[in-house]
């Protein structure tokens, strides 16, 4: 049996070789990725993202524990991405520890990613893996992003649904600091909400809501195409982002907190927003291998002496960055 | 006179103008900055970033009063750049007013961006603006950045010096999110140093600063030439990251700052990094360069119609990414 025909019947072996031979972006993982996309599409996607300290990685395990127990049990995959840092070069392996607890299900699949490398082929590389977790019949994908940053908007891009963690006690200067992530919520969660301070960081987070229009600019970056993409948020006015309070580690607010995710999916689905989504999404995903290509190509036809020569001359004030640009093109 | 011998000259009203047609990327501005180049290598660029609420844009203007009121006084160009978000809409309207203190001075020069648009067309809008403010004679350009987020590490890369702002008052949560922030930092300052809890601040970067070995990660990213590019940190171990407290509303610390740079900027040169960074940038700019008429060129090929298309049958999954790739590709 083909590699992709164990990945459609949901084998685990089969699914971590696969994810393997994606995350480095090998020939065989691109032939069964063009085989299995056509099974793909159904899986709802949640990105969930916040600063490090806000108790993600217990939100992610506590999620993917509630939809297991829940009435009609979901198939839950987890994929930790983290773009990686000296300074959080732990949290992956502590994640890993602490998701122990839900490895004996064989309806959760839990894949970490430490790749290093470029933004682009980082978000490239997770798009595959949840096409495969997607194809393979997970019902739910839980992207979780370590760090704070441009990965999380790129990830975010991959979501349907995008939660970002809070917890109180931050001061307002903190609050400040959060205004790139806020822009990508769907749904804020203040975690750890029996902390004191809570109804303060509540109003705090509803203070800029109301400053901002949010998720208005999620696919807006890096769009040169707006003329062939349908109006992506004409209708993201109608959801009013919700403010949920958890306390992961206690699994409060995790029944509410699926309750608004099942909202969100039922939003998206009837506004038309999910089809708009996800053709953003592929419109990403299509522009990043168009750029990967590219440069490619390019470079596979410029020598390295040839590069190092106009660069010497670029430093050297011989050449401007345009005038080397055009020694190097064909 | 052409325009740029009015800019050489320092003309006020000519750099203006050139710095618009740069920053919008016309035929003149690319034409203009291909003859100016060649008196570009000069100046020393510093970076300032950090999360809104530091008092960036207080030190930014201390900065520039302190550079004017030296024994020697150095020409200041600032450039405040603002990836544009609904959050932040309003800082750099607001850096403006605080800035009239400076405006009646010639040998300060002023210019915010709040350009909408792709990172890598900010970037690249950026570098030429400061290369048209070093050819004019500015001996330091001051690299604002309001924000946080790729942004700052991209326009990171521009600077010799980096900058990084931090408060004290903010708990443990908070020193953990600018983590991806402190990896870029040469200089750590601890502005509003006259707030209770600085010392604890203070122990906490010092921390961090132990935890993870940052500038070894300024350059590394989106590298893929490794081979052509001499070894850039080679020397940087040999600097060690000072922290700076400063009260910027009052001035202080601010003589103390400026000699740091100047110690900085006296390191790059005597260590070769000065020469490895101008290099590293350059190099940046130039995959930009790449990328974006590379994208250009493929885009012009394509209708569309063809475009459009291929998207509808990636949502349809009749097509996977790779074989849209492929049936847009010449």
């Amino acid at each position: 049996m083909s590699l992709q025909d164990s990945v459609l019947r949901g084998d685990r072996l089969a699914i971590s070789r696969l994810l393997t031979e994606v995350e480095n972006d090998t020939t065989a993982g691109q032939a069964a990725l063009n085989e299995l996309f056509t099974h793909t599409g159904r899986a709802h996607l949640v990105g969930i993202t916040g600063a490090p300290g806000t108790g993600k990685s217990s939100l992610v395990n506590q999620l993917a524990l509630h939809y297991r127990k829940a009435p009609q049990p979901l198939k839950v995959a987890i994929v930790a991405v983290d773009p990686s840092s000296p300074f959080t070069g732990g949290a992956v392996l502590g994640d890993r520890v602490r998701m122990r607890e839900l490895s004996g299900d064989s309806g959760v699949f839990i894949r970490s990613m430490a790749t290093r490398g470029s933004l682009g082929g980082l978000a490239l590389a997770t798009a595959g893996m949840t096409q495969v977790l997607d194809a393979a019949g997970f019902d739910v994908i839980l992207i979780e992003t370590v760090g704070a940053g441009q990965s999380e908007v790129e990830i975010a891009k991959l979501a349907h649904s995008v939660l970002v963690v809070d917890v109180p006690g931050l001061g307002d200067d903190v609050q400040a600091i959060k205004a790139g992530i806020l822009e990508i919520a769907d749904i804020l969660v203040l975690n750890k909400a029996d902390r004191p301070g809570v109804e303060a960081a509540e109003r705090a987070l509803l203070g800029m809501l109301k400053l901002g229009h949010p998720t208005k600019h999620l696919v807006q970056h890096h769009n040169h195409l707006e003329e062939v993409l349908a109006p992506v948020d004409a209708h993201v006015d109608d959801w009013l982002i919700p403010i949920r309070r958890t306390v992961a580690t206690e699994g409060e607010g995790l029944p509410e907190l699926l309750e608004v995710l099942a909202a969100h999916k039922a939003h998206l689905q009837n506004s038309g927003d999910w089809q708009r989504r996800e053709r953003s999404r592929l419109h990403t995903q299509l522009q990043d291998l168009v750029k990967q290509t590219l440069m490619a190509g390019w470079r596979s036809n410029v020598t390295d002496a040839q590069y190092a020569d106009a660069l010497d001359q670029l430093v050297e004030r011989k050449l401007s960055p345009r005038q080397a640009l055009q020694a190097l093109l064909p």
